[in-house]
């Protein structure tokens, strides 16, 4: 802090750091030539002094500006003839939001006649009021209340009636104004035993002591802390020359937008308030009219030459911000200036539409175009949404387990969503849970919502998989499929009924919420386009089933980063085939039941190497615990050994046998695969076969990639490659063709990170599953956080989930030591992330940073990606570059 | 290796590495001037040359020293009138154990005479038998049955009648052992096309060829890899000359132990067969007699005098090897000759007794002593243990869960249990599996058998913790508690019939297996005192309550390093407590609840604080979820709900909230503390309470160690280690006293091991739970890993159960990790292991290595541990010794 006053013309306070954002902005503003009234910046160091010292802290500093600004406007202030008016704005330091301005400072009994000169008798008493109004509870401490009521027992119109300009004000009103001011000043003098300051440069002194002093009070830094705010944030000030919205000839104040703020298409829109000041609008007193368009009232009808100049100075402005803005301006007699210029707040379609438009436009470069999107608005393009605008009656709440809206009938079971969706009406699946029997009706629906579940359950998961909108947990609906009602929001719905399952807000609605459709085209394809350009990661997707992949592939993925192959063993006739090879006794039965897996599988293995022609396809052999294929009740246990003919008893102790404490931690993944190998033997045949006939299909050779889940050691990589080896072998002998293909290792167990050299030496690709990675160093289980996450997020125990962005510190470090351990294995080993994670800006950067060669997401996330992928690599190039010796 | 022959005399073949262990161990016994027939040794290199170009590749190295071992002798191989006889054995270099001898080199046609003069004409004739036997299969690749077919058609006496020794030979016998000679010769000629080797040298040639080419066969190479032995291993030979066990005066051969195998006691013992060679005692052809003891056949009762000199013979081996051997000796008319001495093969507490002994007697070291013992060897000498030589009948099969034996009435129930207590006998408690309820009839119980369960079911922790025999997981037996009936290894048992449990084998024995009873004194006690004085490491205990800490007491441990407080919620009055806190609504009735809990903690700490006077005291806040506390069934949840007078939906509904997916990840440990703060509030009151209460009591400090379980991260430690500290300084005020006390994290996540930096800022200590931290670095649940973990261990995927013995390539990074970050973050943090690896040698040598200040395990395990840190520290000094400046 320098002891000596820091105070500069605006177009010099272009420091944020040291003028407050505001000033910062002005300065830009003033420096592109743009219409504004003079001023200058007290810096937010002179703030503290005021606060502790008062105005005089400032010396003779504060004399030499006003002078300067005398000078400039070519008024004086305290001038009895044509005296200058004044603005105080605070400007706040860095990490925190403004306070309010003090207006008209300067009008006093000494300066009204001179005012009056200019603006007429009774705008300048109005200025007068305005100024006691706004002055006197800030800068005096009087009471807003007494002031109220001395005004109510005075006529009403005063302030709201104000009349239009150029019509003469009668000696009525100018009469009452000054009543007025006396009832307030009165007041003043009560409740502060002493007049209001009479001298403008009191006023000046008052108002920046009193704003400065409230900021550092300890309730304002208790409520900078409490909004998020930096407490220790400073305060500087913008002192200007009024421009006055009020009197003779074109006045008013408004707020214009240089593009709209819903679609970025490039349209000036806003609102103004003829006679107006500042806030006005915003205050409600009088409605403000539009800017634009042919109504009787818009600037555009009343005053075409003004609205030119002020589209001018907005074109300007936008210039100088290299973004679109949302401007404030007042017009004095005609004349525009611009009070502030922010950038402009934009939904996420404007967002998209304005960066690529501003890029193509030439003020900004592609790569900044990127930079300036936040890559999970792009949820919004990429699903339908219910409308913001619209009315919505919410029958419940729960998690937002998969983005997206719908609006359909209540189906209660998976088979009503498929007879709704047979007669071309895709149902809202509503149930307690789902299980894999309901997949197929999960397919056809268009959304689900279930009573019970966390974000990893069944339902959550294969939602997020099809791209439908999904809403679980919601705990307060009341479900009675036998007699089919769903109860909700205090309504009873039957099946039929329509609703809305919004799953980005994770809410429930009544009836069918009017969306706003998907945007795949337009700008949203340009900035992908870019995307793709400027990203050095591939991007792959996570598709479990041909359907998955087609998807995939039109989100123009870089390839299938995972299929999660036990997804294929779901549909009704392949559980069947699955639950056998379960039941059966010994590894002959075993390979009876997988051999009639096999033709199912490499179908799907086939479908999904055509679809992903060219493009690298990742297969993850078997992965969960045998249980998940069985039913869970006694009745469903007691039908299946109905329909396998054998004992019920025997079905009841293999499923007792295969039963888990820590399923998460039990015998899956490639334990499964080393203790019962008849399994991943079908798998890896399936695969080969199924390259091989691709290849024929497509004229072009398929490579694909085997991954091996939960390895913690590297003896089970060795085996499991030796195993898969020899079938390999198997199948170019059977069908006398040659194929090539990659064994990988699915790292997911801290041990598997920490062993990632020796694995790295038999394994050509190295592919980091996040989700258990994460579950396994935290020792904690997603699907049981629920109790305390958001008491644990709440308490800043965890900054943030540790599920949606990737834990830098902990499974971050776990991951930079696996691939710094994995290329002094294998130097050129293959890098990739496949959890869910994949899809999260912030874990693609750290992705980006390690040198990850791909992460892999759902198809839906895969633009998130795509869009994090390029920003995260043009910042790294940025760091690059300020880091290189030519730039040091 | 070199390309001039390695032929040394025997004394100078001391190294193993070049000529064989067997030439090294009689270098040694040569040195040091025992009684033995001269010889010299031929290395493993040239044993590798004779395997592929015959014993021809040594040159004149082998004349010479056949020439020297003649002189030696005073006899010529192949002289005419005193023959020099040979035995040639094979010396197996490093890495695997060796091959047979032939004896009786030498004896021929040309030599028959020669021998007569000395032995008589029928030894001399049964020498040249013996050798042809020997020879032809092994050196001609003459087939055995021939051979015997040929013998079986003469007189059957010629070997097993061989009169005893001073008897003269009956001319007949001469005869038929000529008819035999010539018999055998026969089938050599026709089996080979070749006479048999006609000249002694031609023996010695192809005996040392033949040796060789079989051990360098593939087959042998084979076989040493199925035995575990290096298949790349050498093969050197020592060549003797033979002390004849055969001809006139006392004559013979056997095997003598220094020391009592069995007990340890240094009483010479063995057995001899007069007029034999040899492995003849061996063959069983013949019964061998005692050496020593007042029988008419013992060597002490027939030739005192020669006893005397084998026992001083003896004495002598002991002395060179320094430990107690078993010897190998020829008597040959009268005089004693030495073949071989190994370390005597011995049992538990003779390892014990031998090793104290030595080292009294001045032969080692206490620290070499101190190294002679495997830790687990002392299991025996601690818990009472099924008599080795008993005949046992098997019931039922299981793991071993917890050590030692005991036979006991059958008990079906908890009730039962105490019923057969209150009458004075102890029962085994057979259950399908434990629960809470069970603990009163497991503490009274004499052991424990479950049905099912693995290494950490409530049956086998509890039975570990009490140190009663446990068999968990004994799938066989069937058990109908309602008939009373339990069916195992085909017999049926009812309530009260007599079982044994053996918790060392794994196995349930019918009736009461006769019991060798543990021994805390004598050797073991020595033992443990010089174990003690020769550790740098501390040893506590793990304890839960004050009878485990009067346990822990008595094994003499430096404290307690783990308190798992919830064992002390389990007692009946307790558990309804808690389980009343757990269904409590809201903070208040939670209080309320837990202010029941107080006293009995705090009385429980008093007394454990007095117990362990002057020891610290580690004590680990409650770790497990709640749902354990609650009953599982619906009966009792139930019959919970009746007893505490709340709706039967609303405990269901509880329980159902509280159920999780994967409980070792979920909301348990410190995640409890935090969410639930009055739990750890109550708790820590209770520690503060006790610490004053027990410093009145004992006049001295209680410092409590307070752990943290389950952290993840540091925010976990400092917010409770705030509350924490404001419980304190309520209790300092209410009580009016200070005291201290510390607060560490319990390191079980891979993440707080990753973050120990941060962590120990704000944590005194850090105590590295390692069963938990193996669960999820590996990713496996120890509960579920039994479908897999044999199949993992047979097939080398672990080379040991990581819950057994640490996982020093994955889990113990982590711990070098976090003790490396933990001291930076405080250079003097406080660094333990309290997981079972605390009782596991290898385990503690690692920590002794990786700088730990103790280890904590089962109070019953402390023994063990204290042994293997005392040996850890003496290695750890060695290496150090070995490492300094002055060593290099």
């Amino acid at each position: 802090m320098t002891s000596r006053s820091d105070i500069v013309d605006l177009i010099d306070a272009a420091d944020a750091a040291r003028y407050g954002a505001k000033a910062a902005r002005l300065a830009r503003l003033s420096k592109a030539g743009l219409p504004m009234p003079p001023g200058f910046a007290i810096s937010t160091a002179d703030g503290a002094r005021i606060a502790s010292q008062g105005a005089g802290a400032l010396g003779p500093a504060l004399d030499v500006a006003l002078a300067r600004l005398e000078e400039a406007r070519g008024r004086r202030l305290g001038d009895a003839t044509d005296p200058l008016l004044l603005s105080v704005r605070a400007s706040a330091g860095e990490g925190a939001s403004g306070a309010a301005a003090i207006l008209n400072i300067g009008v006093c009994a000494m300066t009204e006649a001179g005012v009056a000169r200019r603006v007429g008798l009774s705008a300048a008493r109005e200025l007068r009021l305005r100024l006691i109004l706004s002055f006197a509870p800030v800068a005096l401490g009087v009471d807003v209340d007494a002031l109220e009521q001395a005004l109510s027992q005075t006529p009403a119109e005063a302030l709201a009636g104000a009349p239009p300009s150029g019509a003469a004000p009668s000696g009525d009103r100018a009469a009452e104004l000054a009543r007025q001011i006396a009832a307030l000043e009165a007041v003043v003098l009560e409740e502060t035993g002493a007049p209001f300051p009479a001298t403008p440069r009191e006023q000046l002194d008052l108002a920046l002591a009193a704003s400065a002093r409230g900021w550092a009070s300890p309730r304002a830094r208790m409520l900078r802390m409490a909004r998020g705010d930096d407490p220790e944030a400073g305060l500087g000030f913008v002192v200007e020359a009024m421009a006055l919205g009020i009197g003779p000839g074109l006045c008013g104040a408004g707020s214009a937008d240089s593009r709209c703020a819903r679609t970025g298409a490039p349209l000036l829109s806003g609102r103004w308030l003829a006679q107006g000041q500042g806030e006005d609008a915003a205050l409600g007193l009088r409605q403000p009219t539009p800017l634009t368009g042919h109504g009787a009232d818009t600037l555009e009808s009343a005053e075409p030459g003004a609205l030119a100049a002020l589209a001018e100075a907005v074109r300007g402005a936008e210039a100088a911000m290299a973004d679109a803005v949302r401007v404030e301006f007042t017009l004095e007699n005609g004349a525009v200036s611009l009070l502030d210029a922010v950038t402009l707040p934009r939904g996420a379609r404007a967002a998209v539409r304005i960066a690529v438009d501003l890029a193509e436009e030439g003020r900004l470069t592609r790569a900044a175009a990127l930079l300036r999107i936040d890559p999970r608005l792009l949820i919004e393009h990429l699903h339908p949404t219910v409308d913001p605008a619209a009315p919505r009656e919410v029958i419940g709440r729960g998690l937002a387990a998969s983005p997206g809206a719908a609006a359909g009938p209540v189906a209660f079971s998976a088979d009503a969503a498929e007879v709704f969706a047979a007669r071309g009406e895709p149902a809202i699946l509503v149930r307690m849970e789902t299980g894999p029997e309901d997949i197929r009706g999960m397919h056809v629906a268009a959304g689900v919502i279930t009573a019970r579940g966390g974000m990893t359950s069944h339902a959550a998961v294969v939602a997020r998989g099809l791209g439908a909108p999904c809403v679980v947990g919601v705990g307060d609906m009341k479900l009675d499929p036998e007699a089919g009602v769903l109860s909700a929001g205090g309504r009873s719905f039957r099946e039929g009924d329509v609703i809305t399952v919004d799953g980005g807000a994770g809410e429930a609605l009544a009836g069918a919420a009017p969306m706003v459709q998907p945007e795949f085209s337009g700008a949203f394809a340009t900035l992908m386009v870019w995307a793709d350009a400027h990203r050095r990661m591939g991007v792959r997707a996570n598709a479990d089933t041909p359907a998955d992949a087609r998807v995939a592939r039109g989100f123009n993925v870089d390839g299938v980063g995972l299929c999660r192959t036990e997804h294929m063993f779901f549909e009704p006739e392949r559980i069947t085939a699955m639950r056998e090879m379960i039941l059966a006794d010994g590894p002959d039965a075993r390979r009876a039941a997988l051999a009639r897996l096999l033709p199912w599988q490499r179908a799907d293995f086939v479908e999904l190497f055509v679809i992903m022609r060219g493009l690298p396809v990742t297969i993850r052999l078997l992965d969960p615990p045998l249980h998940e294929f069985l039913p869970r009740s006694d009745r469903d246990l007691s039908d299946l050994a109905k329909a396998m003919g054998v004992p019920v008893a025997k079905v009841r102790a293999r499923a007792a046998e295969l039963a888990e404490i820590n399923p998460m931690l039990g015998m899956r993944g490639c334990r499964l695969g080393v203790t019962v190998p008849e399994i991943y033997e079908m798998q890896a045949r399936a695969i080969f076969e199924a390259a091989v006939e691709a290849a024929e299909a497509t004229s072009a050779p398929v490579v694909p990639e085997i991954m091996i889940p939960l390895v913690s050691t590297n003896r089970e990589m060795t085996l499991l490659r030796e195993r898969i080896e020899a079938v390999a072998e198997a199948v170019r002998e059977e069908r006398e063709r040659g194929f090539s293909y990659k064994v990988g290792c699915m790292v997911e167990t801290p041990r598997a990170a920490l062993r990632a050299e020796e694995i790295a030496e038999g394994a050509e690709f190295l592919s980091f599953g996040t989700n258990d990675l994460t579950q396994m160093t935290y020792g904690l289980s997603r699907d049981d956080s629920g109790g305390f996450m958001r008491a644990y997020l709440a308490a800043g125990v965890f900054p943030e989930d540790p599920f949606h962005s990737l834990d830098v510190e902990g499974v971050g470090e776990l991951l930079l030591i696996a691939v710094e351990r994995g290329r002094r294995g294998r130097p050129n080993v293959n890098l990739g992330l496949c959890g869910e994670h994949g899809g999260d800006p912030a874990s693609v950067r750290f992705c980006e940073l390690a040198g990850f060669d791909y992460v892999s997401c759902s198809p839906y996330r895969a633009p998130i990606a795509r869009l994090a992928a390029a920003q995260a690599s043009i910042l790294a190039r940025r760091d690059r570059d300020d880091g290189a010796p030519g730039a040091a």
